[in-house]
């Protein structure tokens, strides 16, 4: 096991680095952070390294493997988490390969969603319900921030989520005879209407404007989730929960 | 209109203290922020007084009527706001009075939620779902919290959010012959074994540890979401949202 004491260090340096999106994309690694994730990733085959705070714990009962270990201070651990109340440990992890292609039938596409809880609560519940990729468009948050991390509780490792243009995955879906539903409070059709189907691709979209008029046009159809009372909006993160089970039922 | 120019200033330190829980309890007030809550409070009768920073604007096309207004110091304001970037309006409104009894026939009781965006999103989806009041436990968050007030995006002033011992709440409930469903990923049965209904009670719970098991007991039956995928639970307020439009189905 590694020891590093100094902050200047140059891998603690790089470290560091990965909470900016820029250095995330440039090395195709982040950082996870907490007993959970950190197991998660190791069970998912993608923690490269374990960071471990002085004095702090590692996951029990976890193979480890060929995963080098290091032990930080407090100081410099504090300054590699993104959290409060850091639990102690963190790992660094390969990021999912972007790909062209996805196998399955059910997904959920993610146009312009901007807050990280959203779009973490968002990956988390496509899980949930058994989806089997997420395509998440160029103008949202980025998928490997902390706070997409958290909310996600683990889900990034659990199915493919993709990063690209909507308009060309929508068009792949389209060609494999996968029905795209939208998301739109005009122009769109109560989405009891539609029925529970093996093969659908969901599109949700930014928090305040919605999904873009273009995509929307590029559908086959385009769904609202009914407001009984005086709310003018559901969050979005809750929007694909409903639309996403009851696809599924 | 008022024009504060001091921090030290008598009315200026007590609206600060509204920033806690304490003094929004002591007071019956609370705040609220921005163009939107702003106009919210005014329609629904309940704001007591406007703040606006100076060279701020107010919501246009509203009646003031007689609420008073007072410009504050950008410094001032500042102190107020509860954002990061502040839109320049605050408005100070009268709480929901606690009561003993609810009309209606459909409900959403809430069990030790923590989380203020977890609480606030739930409230704006019982508000689209079109719900005839919220029960809020002990346990959970103030409901009056800046973030929870946020969250909820207006839904506070659309129906009621009443504070309350939930096990005295559920029995009530069950006196009019209001089902209650409480939610339990362990024996529980699976949500679309029950019918949607006019009559209907739903009960969540803590973010970690779910609904309190002595209210899972006098519930009349606990439901759960079935987990297609590899997440090993879903969000609270995600929950919330599926279960409560499905039941309105």
């Amino acid at each position: 096991m590694k020891y590093i004491q100094s902050a200047q260090n140059r891998q603690i340096k790089q470290w560091k680095k990965l909470l900016t999106k820029k250095e995330r994309d440039k090395t195709g690694t982040f950082l996870v952070e907490g007993f959970h994730l950190v197991e998660e990733a190791i069970k998912a085959d993608v923690a490269l390294e374990i960071i471990v705070c002085e004095g702090g714990e590692l996951p029990p009962h976890m193979d480890y493997g060929s995963i080098s270990l290091t032990t930080v201070t407090p100081e410099i651990f504090r300054e590699l988490s993104d959290t409060e109340t850091p639990q102690g440990v963190l790992a660094l992890c390969e990021a999912q390969k972007e790909v062209e292609e996805l196998k399955g039938k059910q997904f959920l596409l993610i146009d312009a969603v901007q807050d990280p809880g959203n779009l973490g609560t968002m990956i988390r519940t496509a899980d949930a319900a058994g989806m089997d990729g997420i395509i998440v468009g160029h103008g949202s948050v980025d998928i490997y921030n902390p706070k997409v991390i958290r909310s996600a509780q683990g889900s990034h490792f659990h199915l493919p989520v993709v990063r690209g243009a909507l308009k060309e995955w929508m068009e792949k879906l389209l060609a494999k005879n996968i029905p795209i539903y939208g998301t739109s409070l005009e122009n769109g059709q109560i989405y009891t209407e539609i029925s529970p189907s093996p093969s659908f691709a969901l599109l949700v979209g930014n928090e305040g404007s919605g999904v873009d008029p273009d995509l929307l046009q590029k559908t086959t159809k385009n769904l609202y989730i009914p407001l009984f009372g005086k709310s003018e909006s559901l969050n979005v993160a809750v929007a694909a929960g409903i639309l996403l089970y009851y696809m599924k039922a």
